[in-house]
């Protein structure tokens, strides 16, 4: 059984990704190291008794569509409403309408942990949270009046419908219609997919974040607006009135997160309402819906990065419990009679160590990443801002697709751990790598992250921020070998060779860019945001080791630090080649596609 | 939908894995080239036409078990029958008993065809042929004449009973026990686990070979006999006859290969017969059971790594044919109007061309290994023959473990080739992983192979059997080298830095077991057989590049093999130095585990 690893968490938190110093510096105002423990702490004894217990019976249920409701799994509802009572909904959101406004470095930790309890139940908030954002930035006075208090409370929850079946990753495409009508309002008609949590039985109304095209819009992504379109449309005081005319009108039958109810969403066909046409409510401005959306999306790519951590540590926990447990064969060395925990064998450390470095990396990378949000924040300065907003903006799509690939891989070897016992769906393993499956890919798949990536974060300030970013790196790697510890064995040599090979392949990229060799930069860049998550890995697990923290854990912290120095970052040499000299051959190689 | 790449496998059968040069050295007798292309074409359509259109509803429905008989998918039944009419049971099998006596090459190619149809299906027979030889190799001649026609015609099918709840990679620790009987026979007793087909409508007996323990065997392995236990006991005309003492308890729910049954079987208790226990009958001798079953362990394995081929082929043929269809946003540099179909953004084509390069190379891998099966027996030569074994012995773990790992790695990427479609089941893309992700696991782990590798395979022949292999493949690189073919790039350089790494790490890991240094040596296993996967993956890759063969595909072999070397072999160096210098780590960091 998963139990919330907050002390890793914390320590990570404060230690690594800046916490401490924020709060030192007074960055996050009042905001003191007691009240984020009891936070932690308490966000994390309800993902480990609450969340946790209901994933299985979620998992095997689904939710399930029943006469156009949206049947939740057992207990789901109820826990929702636990879950928001709680007041986790509002961690992040402006007080002014209930929320808490604590730094995103909080939530993202939570959502770890939800996520980690059920990735399936914990994507509902992590919809509803983007809402609160979208509708917080670009919302008119009088949305904001009607909706935030209940969508901050939990008491409705959010989606956002942006894909239709011709439009996924090239939102231009889409073809929604939204009409003008006489009152200020619109109309709103289309087809979306794979809406998440777009229709359940958990709340008492659900407000659609919906992408459309005017009658008069430009063509491609010039022409879209975004729309909030309530399942119910609130009365005079504010409660759920009328029936807006949209639907649930088919759940997908997906491999994994089967409590999640998939949605294909269908808006104004007539079905609700004496005129076809769901009605809707401008957000922001006419056309202008994509950058309203990518508002949401960026802080949404994050939350999609914790997933992926919170299967690593989900997965990762498991997976030790049973190599304890098991035994088969003898361990080299072992002097004790019968057989050995799987443990003990080499191969199996291997793994499992292999499985928590990933974990522990891709952690660091995601709460890093939370804290240049928050520092954009906190600072008003304008320069101090946007380096900060540059800094976030350069993490993302590395803490969305690094630790989202490090969920299905860890998730597979957790598998692998427990031999034919991972094969069996009652065991539990294989749902972490089908829940986990789904993360590299919505949210913008993560070869749109990588495009995301070497496009449009490498050239930020020119390619300064990313050059400084990496001097910052050296510096942390300069401190590991000058800390001079033995029990870091080769860390230093490994970590300065990742750095070099990142600097390296960031030259080529930003060259290639600048000479115009755009396919050249496109086929290196899923290679390159790898080797960026590695290099990170290293560097911030070095960073944590050298921390100067009296808990009993620093042995630890060295020794994974060194595992993972010694057996995960030669790869980066590897990852370098690619970048700088795999796009030729994969010109040639175009013909073998047919 | 997939259709059998038949001129693939003929290729890489003929001018890669050695058939062409034992076709024309007569060591196959006269078998020809001609019947040779017709059987793998008639395998290919029959995979294509037949199996292929029946693994989704395998799949969806899976095999049930109802009133304690095990119904297999609406139509299982029927192709099995057609699959057994069409003599495909008996290719390898002797001619004696109706087999055709043919090569492995050509068996293990007609496997990958049925696996790429449905993985789920070819269990079925992969199982039987198994049984065929244990009892062709160590059964009595009365056991042949009564079972093995039958077997051989796919009349009757077979299976391997090993594993226990407490006995898993570990088969020193099974408790099954086994009664001598007054008339010669046995009594069988007790449970066994994860048993493929152990229970099915599709043939009239099922023929089990079971491991357990005599009153009087000594301890561990050496006290292991094996037996075959009929479903129904063979009456006096050779016809099933009475029902024996054994039945199916339960059926496991699975992540995938959901139409192959896969059972707890019960033996002995009562069910059945007048008095409790299943009569059994000794294959080989009292107490070597180990040995027996070994013998069908090892094709077995090889069998497996063709499921691993086998998926990579299918999940990569699917993921092409979306990538071609499916169009979103506008590939670089392109002129066309309109979105472009996705294989033309250079992130699909490298994702695309990965997953075909590791298809090329397994499939390579693994026909190899089936060509030194071929040759050990086709030699009569001690000398020759013990050469041909070494090399069928430690090809044998690569191609199970190169294969299946592929066969997870390539499904994962077709998943992601697909975005938010590869999530939906109905798609098909999924079922490939959850099909996939077991054959890393049974038939020993791929952690037990590594081990195997290691510790049993390098040290043939005091080293010298794998360092010969290594100076063969020195010779390929070489060829490629003085080709100067200019399409194949730097092909030769990563060529011979991958050989390089590969004779390093065995150098090392030689060093290691003559030293005692045995945990060192298996925490690099798997490290090792990875690269020495990739390593043959390139030089395969290259011999095939180099062959004169004018059917217009030169070029494309040509590219990929460019492609593979600069793209995939620059890992080989990173995964040399996790075998080197990755065991001090790993045992400083065994405290993190707790």
């Amino acid at each position: 059984m998963y139990t919330a690893p907050v002390d890793d968490i914390a320590f990570t938190l404060k230690h690594v990704a800046g916490l401490g110093e924020a709060l030192q510096s007074g960055a996050l105002g009042d905001l003191d190291e007691d009240l984020v423990d009891a936070i932690l702490h308490e966000a994390g004894r309800f993902a480990t008794e609450e969340v946790a217990p209901l994933a299985e019976i979620g998992d095997r249920q689904g939710s399930r569509l029943v006469d156009g409701e949206v049947r939740t799994p057992d207990g789901w509802a109820g826990l929702y409403h636990r879950w928001a009572e709680g007041g986790w909904n509002g961690l992040t959101a402006p007080e002014e309408f209930g929320g808490q406004g604590l730094p995103h470095m909080l939530n993202v930790a939570a959502l770890e942990m939800w996520n980690s309890g059920s990735m399936a139940f914990a994507l509902c908030p992590t919809l509803t949270m983007g809402a609160v954002e979208a509708i917080t930035a670009h919302g008119s006075e009088q949305l904001k009046a009607i909706y935030l208090e209940n969508l901050v409370s939990g008491k409705w929850t959010g989606t956002m419908n942006l894909t239709e079946p011709q439009a996924g990753s090239d939102l231009a495409a889409l073809k929604s219609r939204a009409e003008r009508a006489d009152d200020g309002t619109y109309r709103i008609f289309g087809q979306k997919i794979y809406i998440t949590w777009g229709e359940h039985d958990a709340a008492e109304n659900i407000i659609h974040l919906v992408l459309a095209r005017l009658p008069d819009a430009p063509a491609g992504t010039r022409g879209i607006s975004l729309f909030l379109v309530p399942k119910f449309l609130p009365d005079a005081v504010g409660n759920p009135g009328e029936r807006n005319d949209l639907f649930c009108h088919a759940l997908e039958h997906k491999l994994g997160i089967h409590g999640s109810p998939t949605c294909t969403m269908i808006f104004g066909d007539g079905r609700y309402g004496e005129e076809k046409g769901a009605i809707g409510w401008l957000v922001g401005e006419e056309n202008k819906g994509l950058a309203c959306m990518f508002t949401m999306m960026n802080n949404a790519r994050l939350a999609v990065g914790m997933q992926g951590v919170a299967i690593c540590e989900a997965a990762t926990q498991k997976a030790i419990q049973y190599a304890k447990e098991r035994t088969q064969g003898k361990a080299p060395g072992t002097t004790a009679t019968g057989m050995s925990p799987i443990i003990e064998h080499p191969d199996i450390a291997r793994t499992l160590l292999t499985m928590k470095a990933l974990t522990q990396g891709s952690r660091a990378i995601s709460f890093a990443c939370a804290h240049a949000i928050d520092m954009s924040h906190a600072e008003s300065d304008t320069g101090t801002q946007k380096f900060w907003q540059e800094r976030a903006a350069l993490l993302t799509p590395i803490a969305k697709s690094f630790s989202t690939d490090a969920g299905v891989d860890v998730a597979s070897l957790g598998i692998q751990v427990h031999g034919g016992m991972g094969f069996i769906e009652e065991t539990g393993a294989a749902r972490y790598l089908r829940d986990a499956r789904i993360a590299p890919i919505y949210e913008g798949t993560n070869g749109i992250q990588a495009i995301d990536l070497v496009m449009r974060k490498l050239p930020l300030s020119e390619g300064h921020h990313v050059r400084g970013f990496i001097e910052e790196l050296k510096a942390i790697a300069e401190n590991v070998r000058a800390s001079n510890k033995p029990e870091l064995g080769e860390t230093a040599r490994y970590l300065d060779q990742s750095v070099a090979d990142l600097e390296a392949a960031t030259d080529w990229l930003l060259d290639a860019q600048t000479n115009g060799r755009v396919a050249a930069a496109l086929a290196g860049a899923t290679p390159y945001q790898r080797l960026f998550g590695l290099a990170l890995t290293g560097v911030y697990l070095g960073k944590g080791a050298l921390a100067d923290v009296d808990d009993g854990q620093g042995a630890k912290r060295a020794s994974l630090c060194r595992f993972a120095a010694e057996n995960l970052l030669a790869e980066t040499a590897a990852l370098k080649d690619r970048v700088v000299s795999g796009a030729a051959s994969l010109e040639a190689a175009r013909a073998v596609l047919g």
